[in-house]
């Protein structure tokens, strides 16, 4: 069994106590979260919990393993590797940024509480980062080696995509952006114009 | 007495207390951490924390309202308010980057911890939100006007440019970007990028 299957399938009830986990830590914060808190959501015991998960930090870990897992996915499903660069990096942006914004809640848990894992746990969602970076990266590797972006430095243009993506989930929703579709028609654009693309 | 003055100022002691604070949560989560530990990290008891702040959300309150103030101020401050648009820009993206690259252990708490604050508290800071986003917004709608930028919506491309600059706190330091001044060289020319600036 992979690690993916290990923490993330499984059954209805880990699905669920793992959707309560995010509303929990969404509330109260992941610290001041108990598993006991998680537990009694679903009007379970903590014992009848400690089957899925042994701890928050293993529920932690899942949700955060199927965040990045997903977003992944997602963008691959996303990108068009046929086409030119620009239409490449409209596609996996808007892909992105609309899924940052649907997702807020799970996406805020994902983001800005991986101190909290234990080592391993946190290079296993390193290595799913530095898979969405280097998805992003090659788009714009390309554009730039075919002239049809003008960057002035591909690691910094990729960094600066994937967080403008990335802090969606902080804001959102923001001011009239309310609405996971109108950040999905926008961020393409601001990606094409931090690409310095001729389109 | 200000809003201001009473949670901010005084004594080297309470600089020290939100210094430490700092620490602790960017350690181990605001949550998970107790003000005797945060005590403890000075040799000082619980006991003669008390007299500067009375809880952990009362430091985390004057870590916020400190950290947007001065970021506010730092904002004020580079923003040449005489010059064109795009050299505003630069300015205060520039500065805005930095600072979130130099300070990212306490923007990390000012920027994801906010929902741990009381209503009160919550709308002070909200209120140096807004401003902090109403000086960005205040250039781009500047550029706009003048014809200097080419801007598809001046809300979305401010939240944008924002944006861009608060997440620097969460990634840096990253891949080769290490160093505040590497990201307030590179900072600037993305803004302008976004801004669709003919510079």
């Amino acid at each position: 069994m992979s690690l993916d299957e290990s923490v993330v399938s499984g059954s209805k009830a880990a699905a669920r106590l793992r959707a309560a986990a995010i509303e929990a830590f969404a509330a109260n914060g992941f610290g001041a979260t108990t598993t006991r808190e998680i537990a009694a959501r679903l009007e379970m015991s903590a014992a009848a919990m400690y089957p899925h998960y042994k701890s928050k930090e293993e529920l932690l870990f899942a949700i955060a393993y199927e965040g990045h897992q997903l977003t992944l996915e997602w963008l691959q499903a996303a990108d068009p590797v046929g086409e030119a660069p620009a239409a490449r990096l409209r596609a996996v942006v808007g892909e992105f940024a609309k899924n940052q914004a649907t997702h807020h809640s799970r996406a805020r848990v994902v983001e800005y509480e991986l101190a909290a894992l234990t080592d391993e746990h946190f290079r296993a969602i390193a290595g799913l980062r530095r898979d969405v970076v280097h998805l992003v990266r090659r788009i714009v590797q390309t554009g730039a080696d075919d002239g049809s972006f003008a960057v002035p430095d591909v690691e910094g243009v990729t960094l600066a995509i994937v967080s403008l993506c990335v802090d969606v989930c902080r804001w959102f929703p923001g001011g009239t952006y309310t609405e996971p579709d109108t950040v999905a028609k926008l961020y393409p654009e601001l990606a094409i114009r931090l690409a310095g693309a001729h389109s």
